[in-house]
């Protein structure tokens, strides 16, 4: 359950040296999510807040929207040789009336009998499944609140300066306070822990909140923030094309490369607020 | 076809002073995988070389082994609102006695029923899938020789300095000679297009070659080298847990940290060689 780091034998060359002592490493698991029963995906991950993860992953598909369409979660249990539970496993009971989810090949919801798959196709799919607006959320931030955010992030990520390995996503109010940090291997599914946690604690749509990444803002994080409600992406890194068409699309304000004092916003500045001085 | 960037504009803020500017980004674009005209996965990467990254992803699944197994690549001619072709779709013909992927959620080829999902059922699945052993290539490489990588590869990334927004992956020989260098907005992506060249070129098993990945060092990423018979995987940041038992599983060789004269070596070091003296 806690096993988010493993000790292993590494060999170290420095400066024309070598030295054998253990390493850190950040663990990584299959997990395997089943809606009902029904095997949905399997996503390699980091173990710990799996049913945060399950939770966020089906807001992310449109599968729900708020805490009451999750009956219960539990890992299911298993059969290693000796019959422990693997704790890989996760099962997602949705409340009634909440359609399962299509479990097909499809069920990106892309339209690919046509043939004309392309970037425009795909930010009509993430319209016609968005639950929450984001083009009208209030939401302000001061881009002073905003350049305290990396350090937050990073003084939050406690297993970070072990393992140099983990993805980080949290979630920020206004005021620049952390509200949920989540780690991972995988980019996609430390967004989807944060926004799973929030889900589960009765805090969807996250109308009034910042999602900040650690690494780069592709479209999958922004489509995973907007299925959420949430107006405001801040990555370290940079986005993708596909990433700014999508937020100016949705009405979300995109920012990369905030480090410091200074960042990039790539569509709807007017949440920044007050903007500083043009020179 | 060569959309490997796209500009937009993009408030920057830098020590309380924004200005407005157009910034170039990584172009980001859904692509169809069609097998003998059969959906198999739709993944988002960055357009250019994507013959290579289909054919690499097969690679990967265990569905082609060398360039006989390819009839031929075609982009799909599409129907775009004006029956312009996307170049977003993109199907591969299998050789006679070649066998169709399992298009089924099943195709990781997990047996998932029963319920002992685990990361040694990982090693397990790829161990069955495995058609070129690695544990016994001969490749050595010196140390400082593979200390000249990471410079050789952030030197070939054209892209790389205009946008900050791509994942790298490189082929090199045990001389520090670069074969290839493919770059994605996503990771595995990357791998998929250096490999795939290889098989093209009738280079597989490439069992005389470095793999060099701009990032970290994933499961995934193991597993696609092993199934292209690449005896060792160097990475710029860290692997994970799973990743290093994958490697030391399958006789990889698996560097980590790779950063000037300094590195890790977690698995199968002896084809590091000479090796520095020991303190």
């Amino acid at each position: 359950m806690g096993r988010v780091t493993a000790r292993k034998p590494v060999l170290r060359i420095r400066d024309g040296l070598h030295t054998t002592r253990p390493d850190t490493l950040t663990v990584e698991e299959p997990l395997e999510l089943r809606v009902g029963g029904r095997p949905l995906t399997i996503t390699m991950r980091t173990p710990g807040h799996d049913f945060d993860l399950a939770a966020g992953f089906l807001v992310g598909e449109g599968v729900i929207h708020e805490a009451g369409d999750v009956a219960g979660i539990r890992y299911c249990a298993g059969a290693t040789d000796d019959g422990g539970n693997t704790y890989n496993i996760v099962d997602v009971a949705l409340a009634p009336g909440v359609a399962a989810p299509d479990a097909s090949l499809e069920r990106n919801f892309y339209t690919t009998s046509s043939c004309g798959l392309c970037g425009k196709a795909s930010l009509d799919a993430v319209r016609t499944r968005t639950t929450w607006p984001v083009a009208d959320a209030p939401l302000r931030i001061s881009p002073d609140t905003l350049a305290t955010l990396p350090e937050q992030l990073r003084a939050a990520q406690r297993v970070f300066d072990r393992t140099g390995g983990l993805h980080a996503a949290a979630l920020f109010t206004p005021g620049g306070e952390l509200v949920c940090l989540r780690e991972d291997v995988g980019r996609h599914n430390a967004v989807d822990k944060a926004i799973g946690h929030a889900l589960r604690g009765g805090l969807l749509p996250l109308r009034d909140t910042v999602l900040m990444v650690s690494g780069r803002a592709s479209f999958e994080l922004v489509q995973k923030a907007v299925m959420a409600g949430i107006p405001m992406l801040a990555a370290v890194s940079a986005p993708s094309s596909l990433a700014v068409d999508l937020a100016d699309d949705a009405g979300l304000t995109l920012v990369g490369f905030l480090r410091g004092s200074s960042m990039n916003v790539y569509s709807h500045p007017e949440r920044l607020a007050p903007l500083p001085v043009a020179p």
